[in-house]
């Protein structure tokens, strides 16, 4: 006779459990669809079949791009100190949307161009003055980027929150991001180039060329760690710090778009022990989001339409994954509730 | 010298003084997608550039169908009553997603079948046990119809809640909300029915051929209010009346998936003029769902592979309709917030 395998070491049979758990709640088995595979994955990554969810942090983390010298944004490089800015008066959308759904939100400065913003909730984690221009070098160094990862783990480490949302600031971040994902995954770079915040088809076409040759400089595809200090930025790389630290300590690391995702995939290529914790939240309109998305065969929670970043669709998809976890937790089941099975 | 029309009575001037605060918001134009088109719409339907939206209420109504004694149904009759049961203690999905949401929920007897349900929490409006066998008459009478949909403007009428979520629970009530739609829309029959609860080929089969004797009855089109008495359940015509009422106060209309689409689609084919209250929340597996929603050219604002009803995908749609009602009243403009413009 052979012993049953224990759940709680078993990770097979820990899945049968929470599944077995999951079709005995009152409902057709299935009926909950994505939510009942969010509460599976939840669990899975709390390692817990009672996974709570009260408490979600939106870590928004900004920094600017030397890159943008070239004129790849439609926006100029000084909105990202506005927005920070606004972001501490609790004026942008992702402050409305947190708000709305019970977040708490945390801006950290990166690596904003110019001098130190001074404001008592900002907390202050500058790298530099935003990084080099990668289409003539190395955006950042080795030691640069070996910071930032550290300090967003510390920050993550720091959080009390039972999930993370993660979001960024960076006037010509779709840039970067653009060119991780061409060196991470080797997808075609003009079939990742978007329009970021607005560029007409004239500024898609600049854009694109100025990524082309930022991309000629290396080779055709990087190992993650080489291709953040090439073409990264100090809020990518402090997010990817920030995920992994999240995912190692069995949080849900909620991604939001573009941006988010190309650092989630970043952190995958250095850390691939991370990637289960990745709830990906919404599927963004940026060109590149999709060709990712697909590429890794992830199916986002939302789909809306939405390119803004800033965390903004992570935080839209924080109530549905609460849903997921408070089904496992309270939902009665057909014993508890007497209600009959299928004749 | 023509003077500007006057938003508040010119409703293209109120559109475009609405979207106009849209554009002025602290973010790329459009950047929000589907929720910028949810926050104008949010402006019309409740005639108000500055849309609050704070109580959600959750209305289930419970009632059952003749037609299972024909088999149509995976699970027995007795689930309606045992599930309404479920839901006054708390235990039923809708329940456990209204407290992760925030809405309240009240679950009305609009006729489940056997004796009353004693329960001080219930609203007992049972206009009768259950309809009759929609197969071989007509599932209720004129004058139940008429009742039912008072009754349901008049509950309706009586909440203070800002918008409302139309749930329901009736075993075999997508038989019901598949000869509405055929009727109404004159959409194939084959292309509308579904596995509800979860019938397999057999069950599906045979569901199909009894639809379709029902079908046969009578003209391959109706007026709603005739396919209501036809083929209609009290829980529909109850969620129809209450759906108008709301619609009519210029409160939105949280609609579910396929039974609550089935009752706001025959609402909108007797008073037209409610359909633009009408928020669509998801997309179910359900397969007439699909259907209905590709015929009227609606896009939900979820797609989760849910096919639970009971209200659960309305609720869940909730914190992005409130996320988008914040965002006009809450956001900072680029003026307000010193932000820069595109370059």
């Amino acid at each position: 006779m052979t012993a049953s395998p224990d759940p709680l070491t078993d990770p097979t049979a820990f899945e049968q459990h929470v599944q077995g758990q999951i079709d005995n709640k009152t409902k057709p088995q299935g009926a909950l669809g994505i939510v009942e595979r969010l509460a599976l994955r939840l669990a899975q990554t709390m390692k817990t079949a009672a996974p709570r969810l009260n408490r979600c942090e939106l870590m928004i983390f900004a920094a600017d791009h030397g890159i943008v010298a070239d004129g790849v944004s439609a926006y100029p490089q000084q909105v990202t100190r506005e927005m920070a800015l606004n972001f501490l008066r609790g004026g942008a959308a992702a402050n409305v949307f947190a708000r709305t759904v019970g977040a708490t939100v945390r801006v950290v400065d990166a690596g904003i161009a110019g001098d130190p913003i001074e404001h008592a909730d900002l907390i202050d984690r500058r790298i530099g003055a935003g990084t080099q221009n990668s289409r003539t070098g190395p955006a950042m160094n080795d030691n640069q980027r070996d910071a930032a990862l550290a300090v967003g783990a510390k920050l993550a480490a720091g959080s009390d929150a039972d999930a993370l949302c993660f979001g960024e600031m960076g006037i010509g971040n779709t840039s970067a991001a653009t060119l991780l994902a061409h060196k991470i995954l080797g997808l075609p770079l003009n079939e990742l180039v978007g329009r970021g915040t607005g560029l007409d088809d004239t500024g898609l076409q600049h854009k694109t060329s100025i990524l082309r040759d930022a991309a000629a400089r290396t080779a055709p595809t990087l190992p993650a760690a080489e291709a953040l200090t090439e073409y990264g930025g100090f809020e990518i790389a402090m997010m990817m710090g920030a995920m992994i630290d999240c995912a190692r300590s069995d949080r849900p690391v909620l991604v939001d778009g573009f941006i988010a995702t190309a650092a989630a995939l970043a952190a995958r290529d250095m850390k691939p022990e991370v990637w289960p914790a990745m709830f990906f939240s919404h599927r963004s309109v940026e060109r590149g989001h999709g060709q990712i998305l697909d590429a890794l065969d992830v199916r986002p929670i939302l789909n809306l339409d939405m390119r803004l970043g800033e965390g903004t669709g992570a935080l839209l998809s924080w109530p549905i994954l609460r849903a997921a976890a408070a089904m496992l937790t309270d939902m009665a089941s057909f014993a508890d509730a007497e209600v009959s099975g299928p004749v």
